[in-house]
């Protein structure tokens, strides 16, 4: 089928409005046929030899999130260390993630051995297994905010802490853990810009044509 | 603002319809303003700290996608070797890229290093940078498949073949080579689930409740 401007201006606007969400999450529960939606859309990603090596678990216990929130806290500790004067100062002020507000989180992992050794597509590039389970959290992403979810990664947190608190074994490779719930609102600008950590890049900077450096 | 039903049926069409595009592209040339707006999509995925790591190489010139096509061939020999039997002859009967056909190649790098040595929220997971990337990958492809545009991942192609070809700094990561272009049709399968090669894996297979295995 063919789409047209309006369906073209949809998607737009459900990229454009996505945000990383950490903050002003609602308890409101997500209703199951509702997030089987969201794992349809993920599912749907692309993937390398069509190896589809992605698996979600779906937790909503809420004394599962909050170890993965101790998870958090420990590694946030570490990580803030890493920053020095002003930067460490803003850092910590910033909310990073909504583990135990957000009713829902998602882990998606990665199973590198999917359908065997060799894979079409896979044999120059192994990476393709990875990049592809990731194609299926952006579509996790556009699927949460055109749900109007917010949905935010986090990546703040040791995979240990995940591998131990969910059981999963230690041949799969952990992607992300994302947060999602209803929100009181959907922030316009992202909050590393609207708090001076980090503005966006114009857009110019990162095309070039035919060579890289080539503007 | 709150999208409505309609918006989100948009959007699971357009993924659902979304194809891993290698065949039937047509050689009418994409607008700039078009490309333009494939770029912009791109530009607003998510990812860590902010960092916006990802390049866009747009290519149209045909020596270079000849000099591209060279790589795969050479790669895709490499890789038809490594499949046994009848497996290795149905490899050799598959379309696995349109490099020439296509008029437009984008080459998509990350830049592990932007925004310096320690990058908020990739202080845990230094992967996170090259998964940002990849989630601008499939921003990419649902904005091509919204302007019915095919679009295509070449991961049968080493890398050292985009570095020589594009002059892309060897201190940046490549993350794919893409054919993008109008086409005769959109298929409704994959096709390696429409050639035999392999089936798509049920959802529920794919899904666990509050920890691994759990159904």
């Amino acid at each position: 089928m063919l789409f047209d401007d309006s369906h073209r201006d949809t998607l737009y606007n459900i990229i454009f409005q996505r945000r990383d969400v950490r903050r002003d999450f609602l308890p409101t529960p997500i209703p199951d046929d509702i997030i089987l939606r969201l794992l349809t859309a993920a599912h749907h990603a692309p993937s390398v030899g069509f190896m589809q090596p992605w698996d979600f678990i779906v937790i909503k216990d809420p004394s599962t999130r909050r170890k993965i929130k101790e998870g958090f806290l420990i590694a946030n500790e570490v990580s803030a260390d890493k920053f020095q004067g002003d930067r460490k100062s803003l850092y910590r002020t910033l909310k990073l993630e909504g583990i135990e507000e957000a009713p829902l989180g998602i882990c998606i992992t990665c199973d590198r051995s999917r359908t065997g050794d060799v894979v079409l597509g896979k044999t120059i590039k192994p990476e393709m297994d990875l990049y592809s389970a990731v194609c299926a959290v952006q579509n996790l992403w556009l699927a949460a905010r055109a749900e109007n979810l917010g949905m935010g990664w986090v990546s703040i947190l040791d995979d240990d802490v995940l591998y131990n608190t969910l059981n999963i074994p230690r041949d799969l490779n952990i992607i992300g853990y994302f947060c999602i719930g209803y929100v009181e609102q959907f922030q316009n600008t992202p909050d590393l810009q609207q708090f001076g950590w980090q503005d966006r890049r114009p857009l110019k900077d990162a095309i070039h044509f035919e060579t890289w450096n080539t503007k």
